[in-house]
């Protein structure tokens, strides 16, 4: 009989080299806040680094990390910087980091309950505890008939609420596909993955209909759509599905998700609620209020990996209907067949997503809850948005400076003012930015307001505290001149 | 100003913790091989044990320590063991485990170059290296004109195959969706991911033509795909893409590559090359001939998150043309504009994929390949492939079981034989099957070939070797009795 001879790790070596990962994880972010958070390279810095043949003998540990030292770092957007302040927030917590490794070690495929029944069940659980810890309407847990699913992206999640509306609307969706009656219902200031849900779906940008704000507002006008869906109706269309945000991207913005929902239910509408960065800020009642109306929608979706420490991915969907998913999704070839989930008794979640395969991302999320406790992730939530609310009374009290719209949670919209009129606001504030920037104290990313160039400040970091505020605050202002 | 006080741990408590997580991991991988591969668990067992509200306060890692070995190792079908038979192996060596923790710990987002231009570019160059070293048509290549990327599963790489497909075959799918001519081709043996990927491209099974084997075989008749696109030609259908693939999940067959390309190029059909489990071995010569014709399709993929000692996920997709996915997948709302990608030099790989969001995936598969070197890997799926012929020479012995069909690479499909016809040798198979798997000592999966039930045995797990066939086989032959 043949044998082998594996290059696997024994137990000695793995706990010599992984203690060596640990150490060089921790000096990497003990040092980040260090580093320039933009790095200045060209295009095609790192393949000149990097380019040619694979080795061919096992290589020590040690030059991997070198490779990062020299070549991956200093040229790495440190998005867990405490002065990283673009996008929104994408934390990575440590406790993350512990959580996803052991997941990482159980290497485990999730895809059906009976290829892990721990995997499956602790996400279930798991999912049922966090819509009671953000005051989700019970209707959204397994126990009240709903439940959640981890997916990857909010994008996924989007794009799932979206294929699950579609069978909705139309029981011959499996087999004869889209019909170009659809009509998905988002404003200006919804995020761009709903627009390539549509686009995936099959259903074309001539489905998407871009629906105006309220006066004075960038959230989506229930009149505007109440007019929208009855135009559509009348012309022989399905409104399919309406997208409101609750924090949206550039500035954000909440959708009045309450009027929403009863404009779009008679119609059979399938309301999905983009929580995506804002949603986890409702595990302190004093934001619940950004749920207002959720109870009402079919779908709620927030990100774990970007405010509440947790690495990426891990996407949290709720819907209030455990069958939808299922219903549009399923397809079990003979190989995938097993008597748990011909039993009906359990949850087999890849007919909860696109992907077959799936990691344990509960673990994750877990250590997390563990590490922190529901009271730590409040005071992060919490300590983030009081420093954008001394931010904003800093741009407030500078004649320099304006908001561009009031601040929403940790998320500061600001411009330069320079006294010469708008157009020449917009070049300041886009030449403070690209200093700011290029100084790699602080990363800022923008938007665009009215026609306006925004500075967006989005303060979410796991480790930014009162300092990197202050301190960007003060660069803002140098660099103003 | 408001101060915060972050939960997140510092460096000396991080490497305590990390630690301590560290030596969980190998003492869990150290004792794998001992436990019952399939839990013996009833729905609800653990869901009964970890239900409940989440912690308030912050717990000691020790306790949710505690709770994977009480709860979730209890309640986990053992992927990583090395008596894992079933579906395809999921490998998630030790060394991918520290790469993936080391993406954990630099936490970026890679949806744009200028997100992480380092997780892009060493994205980008392991792609063009991994192409060289399997073999594959320099066109794959970034410098050849087309490019590689890593995407979460072949389920992904299968759809967004299909959307640059259905691109290409209608410049006006942007704007307005699919028409309902399209069609698709497979099989009975493809991969169920591809129907899947016709129902979320809103085709509808309608779409999907499924081909028939050439005579005395699973693979795919050229002949037949050739009247099949001739016909739906005349009846002013659009023959989209055919998915040829290289070791089918029930029996490993492999479809005619070159032929297929051959009848479909003519007609503008994309052709995407599904190798998500065999690809990998064509890292060793002897098994290059696997992409015989792959230099004529329009993409490949292969998952290292099956046989290339890779954790999930980590699915490999090269496509001809570098053009092809941003073309369709491209959306670019203000908040993404970034001077890189406007001067064209960089690759975004958010537009090659359907999710924004991404973690520094290559990460991991460099830890692996640095960790085994390219030969420690051919060693590794040389094993396995000597393991699956000696399990076949021993079915061949004995009177008492038959390949249902040859061996291909590590995979053995069986039956058992009773000498009382084909439906009692069915019944006897499931019922080897099920006590094997009842007795926790290995864990098997099943198919259907025509029509039989048939036993199959991947090997492929990271530390199987000859002893763990060898038991195996023994307990085949104990539980037919």
């Amino acid at each position: 009989m043949p044998e082998r001879s594996p290059a696997e790790l024994d137990a000695e070596e793995f706990r010599r080299l992984g203690y060596a990962v640990v150490d060089w994880i921790a000096a990497y972010r003990a040092g980040v806040a260090d580093l320039p958070v933009r790095p200045s390279v060209a295009p095609g810095f790192v393949r000149a680094q990097v380019d040619g043949p694979l080795p061919e003998q096992p290589r020590p540990l040690e030059e991997l990390l070198g490779l990062l030292d020299d070549v991956v770092v200093p040229a790495t957007t440190h998005w867990q910087s405490p002065n990283f302040f673009g996008y929104f927030p994408a934390n990575s917590s440590l406790y993350s980091v512990l959580g996803d490794a052991l997941s990482s070690g159980l290497g485990v495929q999730g895809m059906l309950w009976s290829t892990s029944p721990a995997a499956t069940e602790v996400e279930q659980s798991l999912m049922d505890s966090l819509a009671g810890a953000i005051g989700l309407d019970p209707r959204f847990t397994f126990a009240g008939g709903g439940g959640g699913v981890i997916q990857d992206s909010a994008s996924s999640a989007a794009l799932v609420a979206l294929l699950a509306a579609l069978h909705r609307s139309n029981p011959g969706w499996r087999a004869d596909g889209v019909d170009g009656l659809e009509r998905v219902y988002v404003t200006a200031e919804t995020h761009s993955s709903l627009a390539k849900a549509v686009r995936v779906a099959g259903l074309g940008e001539r489905a998407l209909h871009v629906v105006g704000p309220s006066p004075g507002s960038l959230a989506m006008s229930p009149r505007a759509l109440a007019a929208a869906i009855g135009a559509d109706v009348a012309a022989g269309q399905r409104p399919v599905l309406v997208c409101p945000t609750v924090g949206t991207t550039g500035t954000g913005a909440v959708d009045p998700v309450r009027e929403i929902t009863a404009v779009a239910q008679p119609h059979g509408t399938w309301v999905h609620v983009d929580a995506a960065w804002a949603g986890v800020a409702a595990l302190c009642p004093e934001h619940r209020h950004l749920l207002d109306g959720v109870e009402h929608a079919d779908s709620f979706c927030t990100d774990a990996h970007k405010w509440l420490a947790t690495a990426f991915d891990a996407s949290l969907l709720w819907v209030r209907d455990a069958c939808a998913l299922p219903a549009a999704l399923s397809i079990t070839p003979e190989y995938l067949r097993n008597a748990a989930t011909e039993s009906g008794a359990v949850v087999d979640y890849r007919d909860w997503q696109v992907p077959l395969g799936r990691r344990f991302r509960a673990l994750k999320l877990l250590a997390v809850i563990h590490g922190y406790g529901l009271e730590g992730l409040r005071a992060h939530i919490r300590g983030h948005v009081a420093l954008a609310e001394q931010l904003a009374a800093w741009v407030r009290d500078d004649p320099g400076f304006a908001l561009a719209v009031p601040p929403s949670l940790a998320l500061v919209c600001l411009r330069v003012i320079t006294g010469d009129g708008p157009e020449a606001d917009d070049a300041a504030s886009r030449e403070v930015l690209e200093r700011v920037n290029a100084s790699g104290a602080a990363l800022l990313t923008h938007t665009v307001v009215d026609g306006r160039y925004v500075i967006r400040v989005a303060i979410g970091a796991v480790t930014t505290d009162a300092s990197h505020v202050e301190a960007l605050w003060e660069r803002l202002r140098k660099e103003r001149g």
